[in-house]
């Protein structure tokens, strides 16, 4: 079989993966790899495995007209590809997938996950290695890979990408065809066409409470708070390599662990994965607050808390198994363990919504949709406001200790000059020596006034551009998460229709709307949250914004004061 | 006669003046034109007067090696030409000048002083126009120009230049060879020679007490201040020329004149000619201090009035006839005396210092060479520091009204844009109101900010960059007035040493000594006015400058304690 690429996919190195470019045409040798990738060679001669998703055979199914894939987020516009001659669908025998211990891993590309070693690999303090080399060293493809009978897996490592099965020929209600709808990719269609069926344990279970018709999630039995405090230079292999390791204590249990940036980055790429609904806050990134290695460091730290902060502040985020192992856990080799199952659990992106439990005898209003997409308009404008309040914020902080500080030196110098010229006169007299003084406070205060701006920024707009680097990770996670909810809808309303044609059963009808509507709470759940959090966030950094302006303003006011006491009064 | 051009001049339009250009070789024709001017002409055949300084003879003595004009500051250090086979000097009849009313009028080059008509020809209010060509329409030579055979003649006018007359070869200590030194220009060494006589008028002396070995000018009787206010656009042929007319009222006489710019500049050009050690304050030049007209006029006008101030604060300015003819003359044909008498003032320059009676039985102390040496050099650094202050203050005035009005409109800008975006959130609550408002309000305190810094530069550098500019006009002009402090008192040891060699009589050292005395109480009685004058005046713009900026500092907290008011407390 013949196909053509579709979007450029970058082997991993020594990992039998298939570097592969748009138009080139690839001859596929095996399709029974799983986990949505095919073998093939090109027309070098060269073979490997790259990304079912990412070509399009020729003879037969045109490919959807996307631009790039990064058009991603206008495809919860696109309509559903149906059928043109509908037969009845079928629903009754969906293959279920059985949750259990030792699972295979149904995430990421085919990698030797064995090799690593559940301590990270080395890296320098600012966190430069790609975590990618890492886990990848050694290249042989996983005897644990999933087995090509598997129906229809979900992915949610990277590169995402599915697997078109051949059982899915029966239904008459295609999934969708762009492969690159986050609908899809995240596994959220194949939940709403319930073929995705998986026995959740009882702690596992996220609830949705209906409170005077808006929905929220359940809040959590107790509140607890994690400090983020002592960052240390740590190093290892004799002292080769070196980073910081910041001491995180719950205040529940006050037993300190220490993690590592990278460790965050771990987690985030856990919860990203997990939560399908709930956009994560961004971890720091190498954006320095700081010019020098301390300023970086503890800019982090105060960076790393806030995130803690938001994490413990989300009723769903910080109940997590993999946050509580993230804040807890002291063992080495509990954490490896938990680290691993943390990575095969199973739970992630379609299957998340099999744990929520939605309010019994709720009703979704009918002004739900508007309102969603009014607030996907909102996130957008919210988005545009926090990158421009980011890129002043960043830019004031870095002026404040160079042009403003520089500024109040000049107007120092000037006056040294003139008190230096002034000490200098021959006609000196009680008079000339106090008006000499009187200059010199005048240019010390000035001095202080510069160094005042040099810390400034911790105070004001460091903390205004923290809250909005936080709130960008939120805000560009919505459109995906909207396009799941919408994703939803319109499987709800095609579905409908099919049924009201007569194509469909009652039965499956009933199914898809009841795990549309989950998709629905959620949602709703997660925006209610977020507007909670952000009203009450930019309350907190409204507030302490003027309040470190303030203390700016006051600062240079007393030194002024101070500074007019010293000149001697007119005669 | 041949001569080389030494230094270039350039021709007034229509004056019978020739240009000439240094390396050029002119033939003399006449040398009996007076006031400093030959005629001769150039190898093109053109004819015409110029300054006799400004060549050189051919075949005789080789000019002193002056790189170009604006060397002259160093000229006081140049040591006297003695002849170095002296015989004994004779200064028993020296040609007296006498005074009296209808002088010829020994300034300025040629020019027709009946053609201008007191009324100063026509400008724009920004007073573009230069005055010389004002002065010299017409361009014959006045019939009232000196005759040859008067003794010397002192220039004070434009170009500086001085004849070098036959009969003084009696001398044996000769005058300085150094044609531009500032001594010579101005009159200084004819002065100290006791080559000028003049009866002086008993209301034209200059008084100078001893206040306890501190040698100062006799304060004035009465003190009065004059307000420079109202400026009004006036045009005059029909509105086709503009310009703007101040109104100065003088507080004894409470009777306003109106006076322009012109007036103003007149005045300046006639009390630097008169008053040889008394440094005058520079005039507003063309720099602007405001972008839009108003702001400018009302600038020059505040500039205008502190000139006033600083003249009425003067002892010797304020009492001057000039100036008092320019603050009180009401009547255009009085006004038209009076400036014509002014320009024909022959107690200018050199002469100005047979106006002065030093206090009786005064001793100069010893220290007192040492001491004004010490005070030149702190001339330099003031003069240095001011114009650093001058530079940094009109940075920072125009850097108020753009940098740093836009910083705050900026700030302005993130936050309105966010409270725009919060308003477009789907989840209206009251919270979320009221944070918007809080929003709003801050970002229009950061607008109001913005407009304080607008307007700020009047109250604070404005006033410092002022003081500064008006400064400046007095310390250039003090290594000219040491010039002639340093050439008297060379020429009274040069005299000395001429006595102890037994080259001069008593008598004439007497006269010499005492004459260069005179030169340096006024030296001295000067520079303590100055800096008593600089202690007040520093003082005063201190404090101004520093209450200046607190209120802008203190505005701005008021504003910003408002916009914390605005922001709802943590819950």
């Amino acid at each position: 079989m013949k196909v053509v690429v579709l979007y450029e996919f970058t082997a991993q190195p020594n990992s039998g993966e298939l570097s592969i470019y748009p138009q080139e045409t690839l001859t596929v040798t095996r399709q029974d790899i799983g986990d949505g990738w095919w073998e093939g060679f090109n027309s070098r001669n060269e073979k490997g495995l790259f990304p079912a998703e990412y070509v399009s055979q020729i003879p037969e199914v045109q490919a959807p007209i996307v631009t790039s894939p990064n058009s991603n987020h206008d495809a919860w516009n696109a309509e559903p590809n149906i059928n043109p001659k509908p037969s009845l669908v079928s629903f009754s025998n969906p293959v279920p997938i059985v949750g259990g211990g030792n699972q295979t891993n149904p995430s990421s590309p085919p990698q030797t996950i064995e090799q690593y070693d559940g301590d990270w690999g080395d890296d320098d303090w600012d966190d430069d290695d790609s975590q990618a080399s890492e886990f990848t060293a050694g290249g042989e493809i996983s005897s644990s890979m999933t087995p090509h009978n598997q129906l229809a897996p979900i992915h949610v490592g990277l590169p995402h990408h599915k697997q078109q099965s051949q059982q899915q020929t029966a239904q008459t209600v295609k999934k969708s065809i762009n492969r690159f709808s986050h609908f899809v990719k995240s596994g959220g269609e194949d939940y709403i066409l319930g073929l995705k069926k998986f026995n959740v344990n009882q702690h596992d279970y996220i609830h949705i409470i209906d409170d005077n018709a808006i929905f929220k999630w359940s809040p959590s039995y107790f509140s607890y708070s994690v400090s983020v405090e002592n960052p240390k230079k740590e190093s290892k292999m004799k002292g080769l390599k070196s980073y910081i390791a910041y001491q995180l204590t719950p205040s529940d249990t006050g037993v300190p662990v220490s993690r590592r940036y990278k460790h965050f980055d771990w987690l985030h790429e856990r919860l990203q994965d997990k939560f399908t609904t709930i956009p994560i806050p961004s971890l720091p990134d190498k954006q320095i607050s700081g010019r020098y290695q301390e300023d970086f460091i503890e800019g982090r730290r105060i960076q790393l808390q806030s995130w803690v902060n938001r994490i413990c502040n989300h009723p769903v985020l910080s109940q997590s198994t993999v946050w509580k192992h993230f804040i807890t856990c002291k063992d080495a080799k509990q954490w490896k363990n938990g680290k691993r199952r943390a990575e095969k659990d199973e739970l992630v992106g379609g299957l998340f919504f099999l744990t929520i439990q939605v309010p019994e005898n709720a009703t979704i209003s009918p002004d739900t949709e508007p309102k969603l997409d009014k607030f996907s308009r909102f996130i957008g404008k919210m988005d545009e406001s926090t990158k421009n309040i980011y890129n002043v914020s960043q830019e004031m902080s870095k002026r404040y200790q160079s042009f403003y500080k520089r500024e109040f030196l000049k107007t120092s110098n000037i006056f040294s000059n003139l008190s230096e010229a002034f000490a200098s006169s021959p006609v000196q007299s009680n008079e000339n020596e106090l008006l000499i003084q009187g200059i010199n406070k005048t240019s010390s205060t000035y001095e202080s006034i510069g160094k005042l701006f040099d810390e400034q920024h911790w105070a004001d707009f460091g903390p205004l551009a923290n809250l909005m680097h936080e709130y960008r990770g939120v805000l560009t996670a919505w459109p995906e998460i909207n396009q799941v909810y919408k994703g939803a809808i319109n499987k709800k309303k095609e579905h409908k229709k099919a049924f009201d044609e007569g194509r469909l059963d009652e039965n499956a009808l009933t199914g898809i709307n009841k795990r549309a509507d989950v998709v629905t709470y959620a949602t709703l759940a997660e925006m209610n949250h977020f507007e909670e959090e952000r009203v009450r966030d930019f309350q907190i950094v409204m507030r302490s914004f003027l309040v470190g302006q303030l203390s700016l303003y006051q600062n240079i006011v007393k030194h002024l004061e101070e500074a007019l006491e010293a000149i001697p009064p007119e005669q």
